[in-house]
């Protein structure tokens, strides 16, 4: 049994559980992931957050001194970026007192930095939405051509055509796509509800996960892709997502602004690997 | 914004938010309640339970320092009582040293207590099982007669009989029965599958909730229907559900053992209600 510091926050109803760890002593499976994002039996998470100074962190060739998001999945595995999470963890180290706005950290997808704008809200950057071609995504009965973006991590985004309604789309599993074999990490799928020149509706499938209330990521290259396919000139774009709204600003790189809130902190008991029982997290 | 202490607990993957409040002080509205269960925008859990000296509950006439379990579900609104939820309250008042074992509580379904078994596991007081009567309720096609055991609260136990099985039960929505007229506030519903005598296999859907992993007085109440019902003179029952596995003793008041752990402790930051956004909780 071990016993852990964590704080718990969301930004867009993407939650995460935060563990601060300077000095990289944390060594954390996947089985104590999944615990801890283990919705029942343990705290309940999208996904960790692991604090941590860069120079431990193999690979990161950055400033050693900054501090590096280790973010993982709430099934262990380890993603290059998340969006929500990227403006939690830094609500979390200025909350800590652990840096300063504007706060630059490390990421798997590189430098990413942020700061407070109006109403408690923070604008991160997301680096460059890069197109890289088209493909067919299906969801039950309906084929929808696709825009794949590179935001870090791989989207595939469908705008729909009229007559099929967002809402009414059956997101309980994962969408097929006809690209699988030249992307085999893989993409998240979003379907995009255009509103009116700037603003945008869409939901999202996660990757290997299930559809989640928001993926900033997503949220980025949707507002890329409509901007590229529909609304040329535009540099600003509303994105509504079942988690809340957020607002893109595009060009040579992203930004993305949406809230993030600490919600509670607080020490866990993390259950020796032989004596744990998890929820199908797949269930309430 | 309010700083509450709180800790998360859950017994067989039904969890609950513990906040201790001797002296009555927490005025915690529904969305109070909502905001502490909800499982994005807050910590997440099935319930809250709120622990006070009984002499501070309205209307309990027993013992006035006895501790009481103020369970409420995770719509903010008030049980009777909660079988699981009991344990892990139990589990709580000895690990921070507000009682010692054995402990008596009141609840809103009379005085309970509970002693620690073999195994880290906890036996509780359930009071009497009563028979209340038949019933019958359906799932899809499936019309199945039931008892109706009373276990301070209703619950409305069927046996599923051959080539009906309980996995492929569609309880994603609430059954219906026939007799809501006569009992308006509802049943808990139990779908069980014998397994052999004294074990049996069951799902529950909670009154005005959802699918839930385990019900402890859906155990107490499917077990009791099962010894009346097919296995005259079996006093001890062992019971599968979806978040472990719980043992019952019959007899003239049942008593139920499971496990109940205590998985984080720490403070939670409730906004006020002005500025307060939930995720849809019917949502991962």
């Amino acid at each position: 049994m071990r016993e852990l510091a964590f704080a718990k926050g969301h930004g867009a109803m993407n939650d995460f559980v935060i563990l601060t760890d300077p000095e990289g002593e944390l060594a954390l499976s996947d089985d104590d992931v999944r615990f801890l994002c283990d919705r029942r039996a343990g705290i309940g998470a999208d996904g960790t957050l692991r604090v941590v100074l860069a120079k431990h962190v193999p690979g990161w060739e950055g400033d050693p001194e900054l501090w590096f998001m280790d973010y993982r999945n709430s099934d262990g595995s380890v993603a290059e970026m998340c969006g929500n999470g990227l403006r939690v963890f830094l609500r979390h180290l200025v909350a800590e007192g652990l840096a300063d706005w504007p706060v630059s950290v490390g990421t798997r997808a590189g430098l990413r930095s942020g700061v407070p704008v109006a109403d408690g809200l923070i604008e991160v950057t997301m680096g460059e939405a890069a197109f890289r071609g088209e493909a067919v995504q299906w969801v039950g009965d309906a084929r929808l051509p696709g825009v794949l973006v590179d935001v870090g991590n791989l989207h595939l985004v469908s705008f729909l055509p009229p007559g099929v309604a967002l809402d009414s789309l059956d997101l309980s599993s994962e969408p097929g796509w006809d690209s699988a074999d030249s992307f085999p990490t893989g993409v998240n799928h979003e379907f995009v509800e255009l509103l009116n020149p700037g603003r945008l509706r869409m939901r999202v499938y996660e990757r290997g996960s299930a559809e989640t209330m928001c993926c900033g990521t997503g949220v980025v290259a949707s507002a890329a892709a409509a901007a590229e396919e529909y609304w040329p000139g535009v540099t600003e774009v509303l994105v509504e997502t079942q988690g809340g709204c957020l607002r893109v600003r595009l060009g040579d790189q992203a930004f993305l602004t949406g809230p993030a809130l600490i919600v509670a902190k607080g020490r866990v008991l993390l259950p020796d690997a032989g004596s744990r029982q998890l929820a199908d997290s797949g269930r309430r």
